[in-house]
């Protein structure tokens, strides 16, 4: 146990992008199918979700939270999972991590803890982040001007909240015209949907719209970007087809989340522009153990002041759970390795750790 | 040697794309040029196929089974094997590999062994693979409807081959529109390629009836993903332009080949879509002393029932066995890396190869 | 220290793409955005150029080179390096990177030392490789017709020049038709760009003119590919897209250039066309200590014949320098362990030292 793995394992982190962890027991097809983020059916009978890099960093890392041996059997690790009650589950998980402040996205919560519920579990501090769509969401159903009231409900929840997200890459994706409309343009196209019922929107004219809005608030803006489920085409989700928004987005922070398999031209992003920064997130829990190998490969074109630690955890707390632990293990791979080989010295592996674990998030988001 | 490297060293392979090899003697100038996979042009005079991943890995692994050391040079090497008749070699390498049943692509087949030759080697079962492009030139070529023909045609050739193949990626590609056409395009179009000589299919109407006619089929359907020749534009050929045609593709198992250097791409795929599995096959290969690192980058997104071995061994059968020799040393080498990092267990690891050697494939081609 | 690592450090160097380096004494925050390559605006307060893997490697490596320890604070790296006057660091820098030719892009030469300046430094041969982009503008800004204007100064400038280099990828970008344009149509063209001022061409007949005379020339062409600044839309600068343009380019030498995150990609292309080559040129430098990992990218597919080593420093000399210090240790890993699993003998793996070193340039560019 080197000093440098000794850090990363118990360096506090800012958690920056999460979603709500289960509170309420669930079956295990429904804990199985949460294990496989792309797909959006039910996971087919031949196969097992525990049959993927995710599921065997369950059975390898979870197993101890649980009492049991490394590399228990699936059954094995149910049978004990479904004796603890859910929340206990999730308190146990989320106080593991070593988070001291989770920021979570609150557009989509189906099924799993809200903010008050997360603060609830005493596990670090809770923080809201806002979901454009949604907000546009509710001005459609608001009434009056769609620009006014976009506006004054993206106000009034990012009082509180600490930023802005936009899931464009669910709607339509990055290639394409990405300017700011203009007010008349935003008017027609407010107009269309509301008269199409206003729900789940995909109007190219709203969206750009939004984000502009995002960018005029200054709060920072986070872009679902690469791996996610199959309802995003992923070639519609690499980040380098936002260099043109990115062009004119000024000085607001941006920031690439999961990035997987995009995650070079992401850094490269990253250097290109002052506010723009990424994680890794679900990718590094998903990846298992190749996750070190990509924890790497964001060490790349990205300056390090411009890398950030998420989880992206949603359901089950192992997922807030794992994101931490494959984290601090992959990094402290990765930072061995650079500090054997002579490239880096041990106390700037140091630094780094502490910049992506908690410093920058810091920094970009206000965080005292 | 460790006992996961044994037993990827000795597990028992089916081989679900390849080719067949050569039975009469060749040229050192062929032979070169087979070790060329992306060039269709001769190999320039300054060059030498010798100097590649793929040359260097042959004089390694392949010399031994001339009765040669390891990394003897080129002329040597090229000495030795003209001494052998090309049907002992062919012998000789495919044994070697550890297959016991292969599934040759009947499709091209050049200058080498057909079905019923691979048979006589007597070095496992052969099954066929029906290529679509070929089903439907024969339609073309035969009298009356041309949807009718090609059905006829396909029913004929798959009652006993085990899945169809597509080119797609060699005739168009992939972006663009691959839904399922009319049967008055299909008329249509059929009409006007029959007038044009019904040769080398691009209609890109009648490529897509085919890929559909093979879904509902429902037997493995085979897609070239990736490396191949430059007969192909390689960026139509990444598989995230293939969401579309996979998010209605239903039960019917698809298979992306090759895939390099899409791997994770396809990865992804396999975990979004339950009937997307892939393989390395080729890549394997030509990569040589990197092709270990390739092995790794397919265990990341795609569940482990989903990967699949194969070689696309065409023409040498020094390529039958080297796929199997490197994907035994990369497999081995990846996964007790995971065992000595603590992040999986050794008999996982070994039920893992036992998945990817031959369990995945029998069960996609319900062979016994 | 073993053999191969030995051979590495000390084998002579083609750098086959290079700029000029300082020669007058600069500002901190000059230096430090010098650092960052896409970036092409100041970067930000909140941020270092320091704080990258390449501020790492200039700390790691360059310390010594001032009579420093390893790892030095930048402050002391800075204190240091501004009592030595440019000139001094230059030729300390350039004749420590072991290169005995230098072939210089003088297309962007602002602020940095030229051809002649070079030369006087007395640290190896100095060529000049022309830009076209930069020949266009000339013939815009020459009398009488501007295809013959053209020719006549392409001509007379590769008299001596060694080769010709493309911006293309910031002017547009490779999608798109890259046929060669008729006469007519290239008059037209630069009659509609004459009476705009003829400046910073980025018409796509006469980029496409341009490329075409150089083919013709027969010289090898350098183009621009994937890292570079964000005037460019990284993936535009994709080389797949190129593979049109391939197709027609017969003998004449195409070198892809830094081709990071693209590597693979040109690497296929490598092997898919005789007359192409690649390099990673300033990739290397900016990965610092992950760079060991793309020079191992950079021998997948690319036959070894067709890799040649580059720097592409632009600025502090410390770039000239640390792209061959990065690139000895880089390949000397790389290739140790391809020899350490039994896949490469020893001698094989000095040999393709020396041809991506020195003899693959030399052959490409006619060196003697």
């Amino acid at each position: 146990m080197s000093a440098l793995r000794d850090h990363a394992g118990t360096v506090r982190l800012v958690d920056h992008h999460v979603h709500g962890c289960w509170l309420s027991p669930v079956g295990r097809h429904r804990f199985e199918n949460a294990l496989n983020e792309a797909n959006t059916e039910a996971v087919a009978s031949f196969d097992s979700a525990f049959d993927t890099q995710l599921g065997f960093s369950v059975r390898a890392h979870c197993s101890e939270m649980l009492g049991l041996d490394r590399h228990v059997e699936p059954d094995v690790y149910w049978a004990a999972r479904r004796t603890i009650p859910e929340d206990v589950l999730a308190q146990r998980f989320l106080r593991a991590a070593g988070v001291s402040d989770w920021m979570v996205d609150t557009g989509f919560a189906d099924g799993v803890a809200g903010i008050d519920e997360l603060a609830a579990l005493d596990s670090g501090r809770v923080h809201e982040i806002v979901r454009l769509e949604t907000v546009a969401e509710q001005a459609a159903a608001a009434p009056g001007d769609y620009a006014a009231a976009f506006d004054e409900l993206l106000w009034r929840q990012t009082r509180t909240a600490l930023g802005t997200k936009s899931i464009l890459a669910y709607r339509g994706g990055f290639p394409g015209d990405l300017s700011e409309p203009s007010p008349a343009e935003v008017a027609d196209a407010a107009a269309r949907w509301r008269d199409a019922g206003g729900m789940r929107l995909r109007d190219r004219v709203l969206l750009r719209f939004g984000l502009h809005r995002a960018l005029r608030l200054g709060k920072p803006l986070q872009l679902h970007v690469g791996f996610g489920d199959r309802d995003a085409d992923l070639h519609a989700a690499n980040p380098t087809h936002l260099i043109d928004f990115l062009r004119g987005s000024g000085d607001t922070p941006v920031l690439l989340l999961h990035c997987y398999p995009y995650e070079r031209e992401a850094g490269y992003l990253a250097q290109a522009f002052n506010n723009v920064h990424l994680d890794g997130s679900l990718s590094i829990h998903h990846l298992g153990a190749r996750s070190a190998a990509f924890v790497g490969r964001l060490l790349e074109l990205a300056p390090f002041r411009k890398i950030l630690y998420a989880s992206d955890g949603f359901g089950p707390a192992e997922l807030h759970y794992l994101g931490a632990r494959l984290w601090r293990a992959g990094i402290a791979t990765t930072l061995q390795g650079f500090v054997d080989a002579g490239e880096w010295s041990q106390p700037d592996a140091v630094r780094v750790i502490d910049l992506i674990a908690h410093r920058n998030a810091e920094r970009v988001y206000g965080l005292s």
